[in-house]
C-alpha cells in the first residue's frame, strides 16, 4: 500500500479520490457512473445501515421491498415528480437478447420490445403510491410507516465515488397518514431521527432547516434538510425528509373514509439517506494520512501490532495480546491484530491510519518487560506509554474521548467557519475567500436566489427552522422573511 | 380477514397463491413478474438474512457491493453463461426521457441510446470476475471470500410469489482461491452450511447431492444442491454452490503468481439461496388454516389475546399481560399482543392462525381467577390450560418443541414419500400416482434424462453424494454409476 495521499491543502477533491481508492473504500466499476463498494467500506455502510435500521423500527416503522422498476406513464402522474426525475434515468426497453448472426456474440431481439418502457426506481414514491392505493380504504388502515433499503439508479453525468454515483444505496421511507398535521410531524420525527444520528454516530454536526422553493424534493410541500460542513468550506446535503401533502395520493388516487366520515385524500411524507453519507463520512473527519473514523462506526476499533524479532519473543507477544483482544472483544471493542510476518510494523502503523482505526497498539518485548503497552490514537496522532493492568477500561474510554474530539473538532471548525453578513458585497468576499456557510437575512425571492446562485455558486443550504426574521434582506434591502444559510455545495 | 383458504387437497397451488396474499406475505405488483414483499413477508426475510449473514461472518466471508448493470459483452465471455443467462433478461438502452411533443407524458429520448446495452444483473459472476482481476495478482490476495446480497432479475414468463419471481432478492457468494481443490472444499463447506440452516432454522429436510450436466449452473464444473420435498410430493431446489473450476478466471484472464512460481488462472466458486426459501418456507409446513412458521424465523412467536366484558377485567388482564411480555422479553421471545376492541377474539385466534404464530395465549378473567392461562400451539393446534406461575419456561420449551415437531413432520412426510425402484413401470406408476422422490441406480446418459423428463415430467434432482454405485441402471440396464433421485419438481 502506497501511503502517499496528495494533501487536502494541495487539492482537497483529488485528496478525497485518492482516499476512498488507498482507504479501500470503494472504485469504479467497468459500469458508467456505477462504484463496487469494497468489503472495508461496505462495513463501514452495514454499521450505518444497523443503527439506522434500529431506530427506524424503534420509532414503530417496518422494512418491506418494493419493485426495482417503474412503468413509465406512473412518472408522469405527479407533474413536478416528472420534471425532477424523468429526465436522467436507465430504461428497460427490451426483455430479451438473442445469439448476433454473425457470431459475434449477442444482440438485443427487437420482437421482444416492452409495451410499456420500464425505468430503475430514481426513487419510489409512484411505484409504492400505487400499491398504497389498494391497502387504504379507511383511517383503520392507518398510518402505514413502512422503509425500504434500496440501490436506485440517477443517470448522473459527472460522479464522485459515493457522493454522486449512478447506482446508489439507500433506505427510503415512505409514510401515509390520516392529517396533515400527522404526516408533518413524521417528516419532522425523521429528520430528528436523521439528526442525532449524524452527530451522535457520524461525530458530524448538522443544521437542520427547510429547503427553498428552488431545492425542494419534486412533489413536496416541504423539504426538511440537515446539512453538514465539510473541511473544505463546502455544504454537503446530508439527507432530507419530505412532507409530501396531498400530491402522491391526488396523483394515484388515494382516498380513505374518515373516522368522523366522508373521503379524504391521504397525507404522506417520504424520507432517505443514502451512500453518500460515506463521502460526508470520509471527508468531515479525515486528514492527509488517511481516514478517520468515528469510533462508533469504526469495523476495526482497536488496531494491534506486534513489535519483536524472534519467534519466542513472537510467542509471548501473541499470548498476551490474546488476552487483551478477548477482554476488549467481552466489552464489545472490535480489534484487529496484524501478525502478517512478511511486513513490518511501520508498514502496518501506516495501514491502520489510512483505514481511520481510532486506537493502534504495540507491543514488544521491552513492554512486556514493564507491564506496558503503547497506545496511539489516530485523531491526534498522539502517542503514550500506558499500563498494561487497566488497559481495556482506558481503551474503552479513550474511544468514547475520540468520538467527541472529532465531533467537537467538526463543530469548530463549523462554527469558525459560519460568517454573518449584512450586504451583498461582504457576501460575496466570504464565499470566494473563507468559504463556508454564511448566515443571512432573507427576503425569499426565488429570482433572486437563482441570480446569487448564477454569480457566486453559492446556494440556500437551508431555511433557519423557528426562525421569526426581522429586519431587512441582505441582497435586497425589502423586508425579511427568513434567516436562510447560503454556501457552495456538494 | 376472510380465513377461508382453498384446501391443499383441493388445489395445493391455489392454496398457495391464496396463503401468500391472505397471511400478508407478499402481492404482485404493477410490473410484470415483480412481487412487493409486504412488512410481514419481509419481517421471516429479514430473519433469514440476519442467520444467514451471521454464519457467513463466521466461515470468513465478507459483504461487498457490485452494479446493478452488466455490460452486454460481458456476458458473452464465458460461453455456456451467456447459453443459460442471456436469453430472458432486462435490457436497459436508454439513459434519459423526454416530454412528448403532444403533451402525453414522457417519451424515451433517441439521442440517448447508450453504445453499449446494459443488462440487469441475472446473476453477477461475470461483472465480480472482471473487477477481481484488478484484485489479485498473486497468491497473497488469496482467497477472496465475499458475498453481496442483492436484487436480479431474470425474466420469467410464468412467475408465481417468491418461487419465481422477475425481481427476486438473494445473496450471492463469490469466491477466488489459489487451488481447485480449496474452492471446491469451499463449494461443500457453504452447501453444508446452507443444509444446516435449512434444518435446523426453516425446520425443512434437505438432502445434499450433485446435479447433473443438464441441470448444472451454466458455467460451472460442478454444481452441489440442496433438495426438499413439499407436502404435495414435488421437489423445490432450496440453494446451490458451484464449483467453478477456472472458468470464469479464463474468460475475464484472471492469473495469479503461484507461491512455488509460475502463474495460473485463479480458482472460483459462486453460492446462492434466494426468496425462493420463503416459498418452501410456507409450502413446508402451513396448513389449511394458513401458515405454520418455525418458532426460530416467526416475526411474532407468541400471539396474546385478551378475552373480557368489562373496562374492569381488561385492566386486570392488561396488567397481567404486561408482565407476561416483560418475562418472555426477557428471554429474547417476541410478542404481539392484540388488543384491538373493535375485533372479537375468534377473529384474532383465526388471524394468528393465518400468520403462523407458533404460541397463542388466550386470557380471561376465569384464567386470572384460577391463576391459569389458555396455551395454543400453532403446529397440532392442541389447547391446554397452564398455571401462571412458569408460564415462561413452559412457553420457551413448547417453542423448542414446535421448531422440532415440524421438521419432524416434514422429516416423516418426505421419508414415506421416497421411493426406491428397479425398473421403469415402476418408476413411471410411482411418479404417476405417488409423487415425492424416486430413487434408482443410474447409467449417467444426458439423452435418457432428457427422454425420461419428456414422458413423465420428473427430473433427476440430484446424484447422492459419496455413493459408489453397483448394479444396472433401472432405465437402460446399463451398468450403473450413480444412486439418483427423480422428482417432479417446483
Amino acid at each position: 500500500m502506497s501511503k502517499e495521499l496528495t494533501s487536502r491543502k494541495e487539492d482537497y477533491s483529488k485528496w478525497y479520490n485518492e482516499l476512498v481508492i488507498k482507504a479501500g473504500l470503494a472504485e469504479h466499476s467497468a459500469v458508467r457512473g456505477c462504484m463496487v463498494i469494497k468489503p472495508y467500506g461496505f462495513a463501514i455502510w452495514e454499521k450505518m445501515k444497523a443503527v439506522l435500521d434500529a431506530r427506524f423500527k424503534a420509532t414503530g416503522h417496518v422494512n418491506a421491498a418494493f419493485p426495482l422498476f417503474i412503468p413509465k406513464s406512473f412518472l408522469s402522474k405527479e407533474a413536478d415528480h416528472v420534471e425532477g426525475f424523468a429526465k436522467e434515468c436507465a430504461v428497460v426497453t427490451h426483455y430479451r437478447l438473442k445469439n448476433a448472426e454473425d457470431g459475434s456474440g449477442v444482440v438485443v431481439d427487437p420482437e421482444a420490445r416492452l409495451e410499456e418502457e420500464l425505468i430503475v426506481r430514481p426513487t419510489s414514491e409512484t411505484i409504492i403510491w400505487n400499491t398504497y392505493k389498494n391497502w387504504i380504504q379507511s383511517y383503520r388502515d392507518l398510518p402505514i410507516l413502512i422503509n425500504q433499503w434500496a440501490n436506485v439508479v440517477r443517470w448522473e453525468m459527472r460522479t464522485r465515488l459515493f457522493l454522486r454515483t449512478a447506482e446508489f444505496f439507500w433506505q427510503e421511507g415512505h409514510t401515509a397518514h390520516a392529517t396533515s398535521e400527522e404526516a408533518n410531524d413524521e417528516a419532522l420525527l425523521m429528520l430528528n431521527e436523521y439528526a442525532n444520528f449524524m452527530e451522535q454516530y457520524m461525530a458530524v454536526p448538522v443544521i437542520k432547516g427547510r429547503k427553498t422553493e428552488n431545492e425542494r424534493f419534486a412533489g413536496a410541500v416541504e423539504t426538511y434538510t440537515t446539512e453538514s460542513l465539510m473541511q473544505d468550506g463546502k455544504a454537503l446535503q446530508m439527507g432530507t425528509s419530505h412532507f409530501l401533502g396531498q400530491n402522491f395520493a391526488k396523483a394515484f388516487d388515494v382516498q380513505f373514509q374518515k373516522k368522523d366520515g366522508g373521503l379524504d385524500y391521504v397525507w404522506a411524507t417520504s424520507w432517505g439517506v443514502s451512500t453518500r453519507l460515506m463521502g460526508a463520512l470520509i471527508m468531515a473527519h479525515s486528514d492527509d494520512d488517511g481516514l478517520i473514523l468515528p469510533p462508533k462506526l469504526a469495523p476495526i476499533q482497536v488496531g494491534i501490532v506486534p513489535i519483536y524479532k524472534t519467534d519466542e519473543q513472537a510467542a509471548a507477544i501473541n499470548e498476551k495480546v490474546d488476552e487483551i483482544t478477548k477482554a476488549l472483544a467481552a466489552e464489545g471493542i472490535t480489534t484487529k491484530y496484524d501478525d502478517d510476518d512478511s511486513k513490518r510494523p511501520g508498514f502496518k502503523f501506516a495501514q491502520f491510519e489510512m483505514q481511520g482505526v481510532p486506537v493502534r497498539l504495540g507491543l514488544g518485548p521491552r513492554d512486556l518487560q514493564n507491564g506496558t503497552i503503547e497506545v496511539a490514537r489516530r485523531d491526534t496522532k498522539e502517542k503514550s506509554s500506558q499500563s498494561l493492568d487497566g488497559i481495556v477500561d482506558y481503551v474503552k474510554n479513550l474511544l468514547d474521548e475520540i468520538q467527541e474530539n472529532i465531533y467537537n473538532r467538526a463543530f469548530e471548525h463549523r462554527a469558525a467557519h459560519t460568517s454573518t453578513v449584512d450586504n451583498y458585497e461582504d457576501f460575496k468576499s466570504v464565499i470566494k475567500d473563507k468559504g463556508g456557510f454564511v448566515k443571512v437575512k432573507w427576503c425569499g425571492s426565488n429570482e433572486l436566489e437563482d441570480k446569487i446562485k448564477d454569480e457566486t455558486k453559492a446556494t440556500i443550504r437551508c431555511i433557519l427552522m423557528d426562525d421569526e426574521s426581522e429586519g431587512k434582506c441582505f441582497y435586497s434591502g425589502e423586508a425579511a422573511t427568513q434567516t436562510v444559510l447560503f454556501a457552495k455545495a456538494y
